[in-house]
């Protein structure tokens, strides 16, 4: 377990979506005395059927190294998160996908992540530069989503976007100040792609030229931010909405 | 400093928020050396002007105190939160309430703050047990929103529930397993107060009982539960999409 090529999956809910999606793990790793509720019997059977070692430790080496990260009595050893390439996703007509450029808050990151999935996002795209990857925290803060989509590591987020384009996916970025609103786009009938920007920058200038729509969340209140990754869930829960009353879903 | 009775505001957009808000604040204390960017020029002149005392700490000081709050170089001493009272909150026919019940992690009710104040909510009702209340971390990941919406706490928030229907707000809670989904309903012409209920149980039955609608967000993955935040922003952004598109707002 010393091996640096190995990663903890950490809380319950991760533990299981990962068993549940059959990514691979070593061992799990019990805290002793935990409450065997539905979750955790799950991890169990889960991790016998599959045949992974399973290991129990006391409360004090979980709190030494998972502190902060609200293990909940468990976690899982497995190697590093694998990204798919760009020719892994499939693209159709009812697709969504999601662009991030730059997002570097694992709390951002991980929330997104967990908005995408249970929207049905067939994968999200970010760059290797500038960007958080998929750490241990992110695979947490998911709560077990990031085993469900795929995830797509770039080096160049503009050769990404281009891609898409050329495979009929449009795409939309997002402006504080754009003229049009989101809820004034037609997401019906043609796959979408739907670009978040830094944190504090917004999405670059390049990327913004490349967009098939740039719009806004208009907003009412006086502080005029969202949180990364609340707009990503009204965006994505928005085109949800259109395609599902169009019958598309 | 010492005074239990006083509470840190921090960061860069909370302490600007809570000046331009003018809450009541003694002193500002700006970590030595910081760059002085828009926003602390924003702190300085607004402190001055309203003849706050200002001090500076070096920078073992700020990361002692506050090295996970994130303090950006910059935290204001004020005194600790004051909730408002029911009969404090304006309704109107365009009006927008939430309703939260057992919200317990900061993190969670600093972003709804956030969303909420974005989407100009009257008010927030909490209540006293089993909730967190308006915190110093709150506070802070709110970024300063929580100084621009009025937040009321009560001991009974069926009886909160009650007043607000007496009033005409049509309440609407959230299930999962809700027939109905939440962009089905007309979210024109009257005053709507959401229900969030807690991250793990949900609403209470007894304020399911009450809600004039029960509403699910229909999801598409795997994971099926967002994030207490995200589904906040979903809801509250419908309800404006509707009245904004209705002339109403």
């Amino acid at each position: 377990m010393s091996n640096k090529e190995e990663y903890f999956i950490i809380g319950k809910r991760s533990v299981i979506e990962a068993l549940r999606a059959h990514y691979p793990i070593r061992v799990v790793i019990f805290e002793r005395g935990v409450t065997r509720d539905e979750v955790i019997k799950g991890i169990f059977n889960h991790a016998k059927k599959q045949d992974i070692q399973i290991l129990e430790r006391d409360s004090r080496w979980f709190e030494r190294r998972f502190r902060s990260l609200n293990p909940q009595g468990v976690v899982a050893v497995g190697l590093p998160y694998v990204y798919a390439g760009l020719e892994e996703l499939t693209i159709k007509s009812n697709s969504i996908f999601l662009i991030l450029d730059r997002i570097q808050d694992p709390q951002n990151f991980g929330a997104i992540i967990r908005s995408a999935e249970c929207s049905g996002v067939q994968g999200i795209i970010i760059s290797e530069k500038e960007s958080v990857g998929v750490t241990e925290s992110v695979m947490s803060i998911s709560s077990g989503a990031v085993f469900h989509v795929k995830i797509v590591k770039v080096p160049n987020l503009l050769y990404a976007v281009r891609y898409l384009k050329e495979r009929k996916v449009w795409v939309i970025g997002t402006q504080p100040n754009a003229s049009a609103s989101y809820y004034e786009i037609d997401f019906r009938k043609v796959p979408f792609a739907v670009v978040i920007g830094n944190e504090g920058e917004g999405i670059r200038q390049g990327i913004i030229k490349e967009c098939d729509y740039v719009v806004s969340i208009p907003m009412r209140g006086r502080v005029n931010s969202l949180n990364a990754s609340v707009a990503t869930g009204i965006l994505l829960f928005k085109i949800i909405e259109a395609k599902s009353t169009n019958g598309e879903l």
